[in-house]
């Protein structure tokens, strides 16, 4: 069918309203739809009981939005990643059963009863806590996404990889409930009250690789979540069931899983985890570190290589995600010409601090060529980079923290890639 | 382990900090757990890869946690009810996979290419829209609860159901991706700045049943959705697949699934669904009709007869939820004397309009009976009503809009049980 233009507006069709009504109603009249016309089984008999599985999943018809993996990335399963399916998710919170996760030594499986959390180190009162124990501290909502630092690593080289999920789908957004990691330092006995100048927590995992991070004193104290759920319920095995560490607007490794200890300590443990990996390689080889914030970003999902326009010309919705690792999103901005001219996006609803904003370009598309982009602006005031300018910052060597704005050609036959804009 | 008295008096001990902190640390000192001290299988060998399913589901340990049939509700699978375990989630959004459902002539497979949406009636065209037409609106992002009408309804003559799964589990509450039904109508022509007095839509799903039910107008062009997408993702099968209405604070049988068809009309019909069925028969046998908004409900989740106290006495959470059909919930109380005395919940985060909102009251029990009690207060002032205050406007023959003040007894030996007080 062909639109017609609303009296306030919203949609601006090139044809006039009078014309495009007179199509509209043909289709209706003329080329009888036999979908409209004719009874079909759906409406003709029962369907399925409401008791068919215990836990509901997605109808078979969207079986291709899922997790994916892919082989080159990293060696195996094991240590390997798979990206949340953005291209086809619409508003804000990602579903557990679609949400990314990095592992670095698998999922393992550590039942409630089995689950122990210490605090040590500098406190006056080393304590271990049970999962029942932790329940009965106060607890909190909020919603945060959770960015692997990793995500669009691909991309300082230039274009690689041909789809949203793929380029920025290490990302996801829930609402966590859980204790405020202040609240049980507090029960250890660390004075908050006092002077911390200088002391961190180390964090570590109950899995092999016990993917230990240091955080500073400040952060620790300041919003991080002993988390339990995630979208109300149990968090999945694979984000660390029972427990993980929530550390709202920071890189997702120090988001750590099965959370097994806290110590508190004078100074970082400078690890693996923040030596060797999850620092940023500049381009005379030196390497940055404590690079933990993740700056505004933002992505068009749809439409998107994986998302491709196939209802032809006309009336289209440009729509995306936006996020800023230190605070709201304030204001998204779309460009179809790579960047020469923008037009302000309109945000699906106001966005929480470090939670995922959708935004939406309601707009119009008449077969021509597209340079698509979008920039995120942050509540300091910070702008979403280009790749020109991150690269002469950070040089080509760095696989973590690439915020740059991305670029999606879209082309006559609807269909997009991604490509590099000079 | 004994919980110490925090600086910040969070946690109430009723033992002396000191001695307290003695014994926590002899806990972790004298009696040596192997969880601390012995090497585990989960930290000494590698998890499972991350590919092992597409789409993840919650682990093996959680399997409790599901939607759950009665036999004694419904004749059969087709027209029956499931309920989410709301006794086990916390925070406010419902995952899919576990949100009730009700069916009145089974759940219907519907491909997006398959579907249709009509809008005829009283519009200058009549206009045919197929799924990909939807997606080219603008479109919104909310989070709304949606209850049937039904839920508590077996509660009217007594305590009948033992567990707030069973009592109050026919809700959910998710973040709806959709098209305002006001954009349709008048992309349809409907002059919505005119004089629309008297005008109604009637609704209808393209299963057996079609569900048909009749909107005010006013209704209809205020917050009404067409939706594609719950918690970002595609709705279930089971939730209306692949578009269903969104009707906001309004019992969820308006909120019409596989929705295929939109008449505007200058009364309502008067179907099935809003004459028989849904509406409310009073004491004297007369039944009221048009009784469609939920108003202000709340349940404590837990402690409560699915959700016992396990921990021994001391530091407890009471949690639950609250949610009114005309608003924001502002305030909730909880009361340990069946009524006699309240106390006001905190909020877990300030509440959507029309959406759950999750409260706590962080306290301790020594072991005594309580008789729990949750009572909600929406922005209009309204307060949640007591059974006796309900049945003397109402009587006891209804089923629907039951949103009195529950009641659990809790025992010395942390089981809760449904009880009524007179």
């Amino acid at each position: 069918m062909t639109f017609r233009t609303t009296r306030r507006g919203l949609l601006k069709s090139g044809i006039a309203a009078g014309a495009t009504a007179a199509s509209a109603g043909a289709a209706l009249a003329n080329t009888p739809d036999p979908l409209i016309t004719e009874l079909q089984d759906w409406a003709s008999g029962t369907g399925d009981g409401v008791d068919a599985t215990p836990y509901g999943l997605p109808i078979e018809y969207e079986s291709d939005v899922i997790r994916r993996n892919v082989e080159w990335l990293t060696a195996d399963t094991i240590s390997s990643i798979n990206f949340t399916p953005i291209h086809a998710l619409d508003g804000t919170i990602t579903p557990q059963g679609c949400a990314f996760e990095r592992h670095h030594s698998g999922a393992i499986e550590l039942r409630k009863d089995d689950y122990r959390l210490m605090i040590n180190g500098l406190v006056d009162q080393p304590l271990v806590f049970s999962y029942a124990d932790l329940e009965r501290f106060p607890r909190e909502n909020h919603v945060y996404f959770c960015e692997c630092a990793a995500n669009t690593g691909m991309e300082w080289a230039g274009a690689q990889l041909n789809g949203a999920q793929f380029t920025h789908g290490m990302i996801h957004n829930m609402e966590y409930s859980g204790v405020p990691l202040r609240t049980l330092l507090e029960e250890a006995g660390l004075d908050t009250a006092g002077d911390l100048a200088g002391k961190w927590v180390y964090v570590e995992g109950a899995d092999a690789s016990s993917n230990g991070r240091s955080i500073p004193m400040e952060k620790a104290l300041d919003d991080c979540l002993v988390a339990f759920k995630a979208n109300g319920e149990a968090l999945r095995k694979e984000h660390g069931y029972p427990v993980r560490l929530v550390v709202p607007g920071w890189e997702g490794n120090m988001w750590v899983k099965w959370l097994r200890r806290i110590e508190v300590m004078d100074g970082p443990v400078e690890s693996r985890e923040e030596t060797s990996k999850y620092t940023d390689t500049l381009a005379d080889g030196t390497s940055r570190k404590w690079t933990w914030v993740m700056d505004a970003k933002s992505v068009i999902t749809s439409p998107s290589p994986q998302s491709p326009i196939t209802h032809g010309t006309g009336p289209v919705v440009i729509s995306g995600l936006a996020w800023s690792g230190h605070g709201k999103i304030t204001r998204v901005d779309v460009s179809r010409d790579g960047g020469m001219t923008w037009e302000t996006a309109r945000l699906g609803k106001q966005g929480d601090s470090k939670a995922l904003t959708r935004f939406y370009l309601d707009t119009e598309w008449n077969g021509e060529d597209w340079l698509l982009q979008s920039r995120a602006i942050d509540e300091t005031g910070y702008v979403q980079p280009t790749k020109a300018q991150l690269r002469e910052v950070r040089g080509e060597n760095s696989i973590y923290h690439n915020n740059c704005i991305q670029t999606w050609h879209l082309k006559a036959n609807g269909e997009a890639e991604n490509v590099e804009v000079s």
